[in-house]
């Protein structure tokens, strides 16, 4: 085998595995936001030592990246397909560190649910719509699809205005605890940030077949 | 010049550039928490505005890694400076985001401070810390001496602090509105992370200088 076809086996091998980490931090996210509102404290546990193994794609990952730079000083199209790659691995890392951060949340208040139904469920819907966003990120670095983008960016948009809907509904008058509004405040602020990496995955992934960021509001996802 | 001596002078002017980040990150969140506790929505609107020299910076820096590579197949310790200095971009380029987080809600408020006076205190002790956590961390990069790790970990541990001292203040029954408690919570949640991105570039650093992470607490960052 060339260089050159050995190469692309490596970018083929990185897109494999980006997607598996998309895969296993959708479920992770799943997984936490069942843990939380069921009050699930041996789910929660395991959303949390699962997070080793996006971890260690992760190192696996990075190692590959710069072993395939090493294999041959790359052409530019090349070099920009392993730097998205790299910032696609923090955005993933950052996905499971996320879901864990809500798994820690429902095992310090196992067995009681974390929060009173009728904000559990919002932050449950939150929640679906970011292990659905991961999936599509997921699907898009697999089929490098950028029409794709579109229902990432129609999910995102529904979890900003479950977001604004919950905001809402914590402020009216003496509604709840301080405590129940700090946990659904961080709660929210968890998937929100989720759901800004996975449509920061769908941005790099039109960057490369295009090389050229999306939407402007694409550019505003910080 | 031969190869090697070149690479050396990359690796050097990629430092330079990591600590004007920390630099210019540091003196974001100190303008950011100003014009927060003091409803200045000029200095807000120039945090805002500054962000995009920090993202440059970045940007510059990530083809300056990719660059370096490419100059020569590196050897296993010089992988290793590259592959931190690329993850210490995606740490300061974060904190850039954080302060103007900040400034973004100093702007919505103005001319009004955002928070009691009370809490304003609190969030302002924290961002002066995050300013001086950014330096450290930049004095870190610059003489890659890990002894300032500890103090690093002292200022940490007194954001922690003040951290845990405002949820006991906003859970006091019956204190606060809701949109106080939210606006706080999530103030108070920017410092943090700010903090944690600060801890995770003195911990590269130590890598780099000892080939091993340092404390476990370290490790903890996520």
């Amino acid at each position: 085998m060339d260089m050159r076809a050995a190469f692309h086996q490596q970018l083929e091998l990185i897109g494999d595995e980006l997607t598996e980490m998309s895969r296993l931090s959708g479920q992770a996210m799943r997984r936490a936001i069942r843990a939380l509102s069921e009050g699930d404290g041996g789910l929660a546990e395991q959303v949390i030592a699962g997070d080793a193994e996006i971890d260690n794609l992760r190192d696996g990952l990075e190692i590959r990246c710069f072993d395939t730079l090493a294999l041959q000083a790359p052409l530019a199209g090349d070099l920009r397909s392993v730097t998205a790659g790299l910032r696609m691995v923090f955005d993933l890392e950052r996905m499971g560190d996320l879901a864990v951060h809500i798994a820690t949340d429902a095992r310090l208040r196992h067995p009681v649910p974390a929060l009173p139904a009728d904000l559990s469920l919002v932050i449950c819907q939150m929640g679906e719509l970011c292990g659905e966003l991961a999936d599509v990120a997921g699907e898009m670095i697999r089929t490098r699809d950028p029409e794709l983008g579109t229902s990432l960016e129609l999910d995102d948009d529904r979890v900003d205005t479950l977001h604004r809907g919950l905001f809402r509904t914590l402020t009216r008058p003496g509604a709840y605890s301080a405590e129940v509004v700090i946990d659904a405040t961080l709660l929210a602020r968890y998937c929100e940030r989720f759901g800004d990496h996975a449509v920061s995955l769908g941005q790099r992934v039109v960057f490369l077949v295009t090389g050229r960021y999306p939407a402007r509001r694409f550019a505003e996802v910080i």
